[in-house]
């Protein structure tokens, strides 16, 4: 690992931090970034560590027209004893390398990545908050740089990592969301990308978002592009549900992202012996168990906000989940994977990434 | 329209310019651009010609995770007596605000628009190529650029025109291409992007177009993401086909782009009095057609190219159209088009909008 080399440029100031018990999530970015260009016939080159500083293009550069980004999101934390530490980092560099394969864009090192951002993390120690719930959201993302347009894929990318401290996603205790089923708008179908983690797949979500919030609802939940009718994602998070003693997750069909969440979620519940299922759902499924009374919990799953319980469905007509309460399950699994990411409790799966 | 105001910022220095009878597209781009700001609760502000110039945003820009960014194409023609015509351009401001709307992005003033453009032509005019085949590319495209990781639309964006001088897109006449019938990856599908002229879509393309150059075709025909049945359009561009003396083009379904050739290409067959449809249709269709003898031209319509006509397909077996040339109505259809672009030809229609 130590046979990289990252140049070090180190910012001679250093901002103002803002109150770690107020944070707005993705607004107050650290001091320092990662940078790595990439040139075709030569590879990746110049791994270094700058001061935050904007990104400077061409007007013509690619990414504007064509899109050609792909990204990843997951967090350090503070432990009581100082410790910081990063949850399966190493998946989110492969996911970035699959999800650039599919965009035609170069794979990276993925050890020289985890290294980069290693080493940025301890130039930023300072950033890492140390408040209960609080963490260094870090931003790892490749764009592409060339200027040309065209549609074919750039020949020059950047690779860089951003880092922002984040507040507790729930404030007041972990709080169960509205969702509205989503009958117009597709996120992602077979063949397309809804696999990778690219900008083009956040932009078209946010009709359907804003449709759903003019009703009131948080989110949606996205059904298949293909025939509207199988549960893939709410919001940007992978979705569970657990029906009659049985926890069912749609499976990995090419068009749901691959959360590391999600897998977290299933090893920990294979590991605590509850039954867990990926498979095809449909909504007709979810609202049939609900009439039946065997409709137990329903609830995302993504690095931001680890569990989000849902606690009301719509489509054509209302649909409580548990109440509109926080089932314990929900309750459990987010203080089982919350405490093993802080450092409060034991990792009995080595998830933990000592920087 | 002459109540725009619009700063003027002249450059000190000009470019060389590239040598007419030699232009690559996309690469070489006029001294200056046009620039206008958005910032939410104050609208569109700030409507500029500058010299051209890096586009600088910070690292968190929406741009670059989100992708909320939408584009034109259209271009503009030296005549014999140096007028410069440009085609439709109203058009391509409405479908520029029609892609910003299905993307939560502000609308913009297409009149301010069109004038801001007129005025920045007017200051390259001897970047307007004047050779047989050659125009000046416009670009107008709409990027989001708040720092702020979130994924709700942007509180502040950048509408920019760019322009580059591009030359005659078939060197040796026009060239039939060899298309590959794609049924593994899917552009669009109802209730996604696809009728919007966003990156997402190009990014999304560009690994089907790797495969298929693979194989020696130089694009791939769509099909329909629901059913993988019905035909959408080829690489970047509409497509007709001419079966029994009919001419066919998939219908506006709400994921195919409504181009504006495809728009006067209807309405010129309209004028001629060829029957032409607007309708679902299947590849099954087009290699059923085939086997009777009935299909008789395919080919390809937008902006870059005019007309690109269809000479072979692949799907399951290889089919040539037309034996591999370039049909007659293809022909006249491009030397149609082409002329009233150009001002060679008379402009029944009154598409031709004088700078
Ligand atoms: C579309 C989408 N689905 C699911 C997830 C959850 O993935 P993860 O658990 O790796 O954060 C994310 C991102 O966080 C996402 O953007
Ligand atoms: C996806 C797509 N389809 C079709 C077209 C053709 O549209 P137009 O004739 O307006 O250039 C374009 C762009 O040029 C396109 O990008």
């Amino acid at each position: 690992m130590n046979d990289y080399q990252i140049e070090m440029n180190l910012s001679q100031s250093r901002k103002q931090k803002p109150a770690f018990d107020n944070l707005q999530f993705g607004r107050n970015f650290t001091d320092h970034m990662f940078i790595m260009d990439y040139t075709e016939g030569k590879g990746w080159h110049d791994p270094r560590i700058v001061p935050y500083q904007p990104i400077t293009l061409d007007p013509s550069a690619t990414i504007f027209h064509y899109g050609q980004t792909v990204f990843e999101g997951l967090k350090a934390y503070q432990t009581k004893d100082e410790q910081i530490l990063l949850f399966r980092p190493n998946k989110n560099m492969e996911r970035l390398n699959r999800s650039s394969a599919r965009l035609c864009m170069p794979q990276i090192d993925e050890e020289l990545a985890l290294y980069g951002l290693k080493q940025l993390i301890n130039v930023e120690r300072d950033w890492v908050p140390n408040l209960e719930g609080t963490s260094l959201y870090i931003r790892p993302f490749i764009i592409s740089t060339e200027a040309h347009l065209g549609v074919s894929p750039s020949l020059t990318y950047q690779f860089i990592i951003i880092l922002c401290p984040v507040g507790a996603y729930y404030k007041e205790g972990i709080n169960p969301v509205k969702i509205a089923v989503e009958t117009e708008y597709v996120r992602a179908v077979r063949g397309g990308t809804g696999n990778a983690k690219t900008a083009g797949n956040y932009a078209s979500s946010l009709k359907a978002q804003e449709v759903a919030g003019k009703s009131g609802y948080s989110q949606v939940l996205w059904l298949d592009g293909k025939e509207n009718k199988y549960i893939e994602e709410v919001g940007s998070m992978n979705v569970f549900f657990k029906i009659d003693g049985e926890v069912i997750t749609p499976e990995l069909n090419g068009s749901i992202l691959d959360g590391i969440t999600r897998d977290s979620i299933i090893l920990l519940l294979k590991h605590w012996n509850i039954p867990v299922k990926e498979r095809k759902i449909s909504i007709e499924e979810i609202y049939q168990a609900s009439k039946e009374g065997k409709l137990e919990e329903a609830f995302g799953t993504g690095t931001a906000a680890v569990i989000s319980p849902i606690g009301e469905l719509f489509w054509k007509e209302k649909l409580l989940v548990n109440n509109g309460e926080t089932g314990s399950l929900s309750k459990k699994l987010y203080e089982t994977l919350t405490g093993i990411q802080n450092g409060s409790l034991v990792d009995p799966f080595g998830w933990r990434v000592l920087v």
